[in-house]
């Protein structure tokens, strides 16, 4: 068999891949290599000894101010290497500039690493730690809706009104303190919620649900929390009542199907006949798709989505796999509900590692939904 | 002449060229194409309803599920387009799979989008606000340090060790207030900041120059912000105090050489120069780099490094450019200093963007340096 590296130009934080794999953080593109099961960085002078002392690899080698395609290509001379295998986001320019040389460059389709798709224990308690900053923004978040007053139908705190933008803010800053980094946190409400990729903008509204998902990366370990809960201040419809429950019964018959061995698509199915068991339809109205318009769940780790995927497509899960399930419901004029915990695959079931309650109407009267 | 397109396929987090054509924030890989001039779009179902309303482009056009190379494929044939332009950063999987389908693709050397190197009002106010925000920190880091006492040679703030990484954490969260997202901040001092990568960790020490490097996002607009300050708590020793003031003469020196029609490199060589003059020398001992290790300056916009370069390499500096004049200088047994500034490019010379003063040792005695 002719000898194949394989190859990662980028830096650590663009490639989760080459963070995995050396567990340097680099803030440049760095060059790595594994051939036949060693790891080999070519780093440049600024980066090299910092190299030597953090990355996890078999060997560092110094070239000069910057990696480039003729160091590699003398490097892979001398060891008369031909074939280059690469991640499917391998920059095209450096894939080109190979390609010209002669060199025979695959893509490899994601996972590029299949090793990291399962966790082993230091990373999943890295996962639990940001998912319990995760729950503390969630829970500030509920407590800050839960003091506002009504006016006119929009929510407001201490005299002024709450918005999408400020609650996320204070959500962000909260999670930085707890040494977390969130982006785009998704606090949307009424019609805007519809969208699931919204992320919200203008005054809170009362008796609309309101959708907070939040998914920080911790700064110390890389690994993301991913959490989604829908709330209301004031009144739910019973036809929001009845989403909810749907919503909610859904991702409990996807989770009670998630174990080890189980094909992906069938989770997805379980949440898919929940929703119309419950008669909630999902489709095209006014060429608007609405219903359960998006997948079950992804794999998280150094990634907020990574495989596996639980969706229509084949996909067998298996112990260690960490992902989500977040079934959601999304009409125009009803809004959006969505609820999302984050399970560890075991080999009997799963263990859900989210731990805070699901409640929609927040301000717990009894016989409310 | 055979027409080209010219294709994108990103997300708005990962491509500034996508998001600079479009403006449009998008989590997920779309397809933009610009053929004879024409923006065009191609979203899937659940972003097509967003991007119609929100995209800067001239058609959007909604294609299944998932944009792929399959559509792209239709779409191309139907305008016999064989050849593609991608930026450098182009993802090889999708590369890859037009080459197969005998497309000549070819990656564009950066930028992708030339006119993206020259900011017009709108851009250069988002990047001042920007850098007011990172201001802000760095006054407030400074004010922080100088309220700490001296314990065996040791910062310490109301009885607890000052630390880089509580430091750090005060100062993103002080950021995040002011609607800015800062990552690997640097706050090192003593050997590690010999490394100008480092970020820093443990213990703030007394007369040991404290490198504060402050480069957040803006979480509205998308531009950066970049300043490093260089201070001492307690006394500089007369050797640093010389090395502060060889880069402060040197950062003047690369200011002054700053005009529309000069060459970058012109304005390095004044820096370089200077420290020289000035008796630092760069060079290698005991197989580290040491001395003014990186090039001058940077141009900042949506990225935090792009182009124009201030280095060795031949660069034509043009009215409109907005870059960093960022000399430093470092040395194992001393530390490292670095003074950084924004500037605009005008056709007389350049407008300082950075307001904020310099000053070595923040307790202002007489005399001191």
């Amino acid at each position: 068999m002719k000898p194949t590296a394989r190859l990662i130009i980028a830096d650590s934080e663009s490639s989760a891949d080459l963070f995995w794999a050396t567990r340097f953080v680099v803030p440049d593109p760095i060059l790595y290599l594994e051939i036949g099961g060693k790891k080999i960085l070519i780093a440049s002078d600024l980066e090299f000894s910092r190299a030597q002392k953090e990355a996890a690899v078999d060997q560092v080698l110094r070239k000069g101010p910057l990696p480039d395609v003729e160091t590699l290509d003398r490097f892979l001379k001398k060891r008369k290497i031909r074939r280059i295998e690469v991640p499917a986001s391998f920059p095209f320019r450096y894939a080109e500039a190979l390609q010209k040389k002669k060199y025979r460059v695959r893509a490899v389709p994601d996972p590029f690493f299949p090793k990291r798709e399962f966790k082993n224990p230091a990373e999943k308690r890295e996962i639990v730690k940001s998912l319990r900053a995760t729950e503390d923004a969630i829970l500030f978040a509920i407590d800050t809706i839960r003091q506002t007053r009504i006016r006119r139908g929009r929510l407001y705190l201490k005299g002024t009104p709450l918005t999408s933008e400020s609650l996320r803010r204070m959500m962000e800053i909260r999670m930085m303190g707890n040494g977390c980094l969130a982006r785009h946190t998704i606090v949307s409400c009424g019609r805007e919620a519809a969208d699931p990729h919204c992320i919200g903008s203008g005054p809170l509204l009362a008796n609309q649900p309101i959708v907070l998902d939040v998914f920080p990366k911790s700064i110390s370990s890389g690994y993301y929390g991913d959490i989604t809960r829908t709330v209301i201040k004031g009144k739910a419809s019973p036809k929001l009542c009845e989403m909810y429950a749907a919503v909610r019964k859904a991702q409990e018959a996807g989770i009670s199907k998630v174990r080890s061995g189980v094909d992906a698509a069938r989770v997805h199915q379980a949440v898919v006949s929940t929703l119309e068991g419950a008669g909630f339809r999902t489709g095209n109205r006014n060429g608007r798709p609405e219903g359960f318009i998006h997948g079950t769940g992804h794999g998280l780790g150094l990634e907020i989505h990574e495989p596996p995927r639980i969706g229509k497509t084949s996909n067998i899960l298996k112990k260690g796999h960490v992902v989500t399930v977040e079934p959601g419901l999304y009409y125009r004029d009803l809004g959006g509900i969505r609820i999302e915990d984050v399970v560890f695959v075991t080999n009997r079931g799963c263990e859900v590692l989210t731990r805070i309650p699901k409640k929609f109407e927040i301000e717990g009267r009894p016989y409310s939904c």
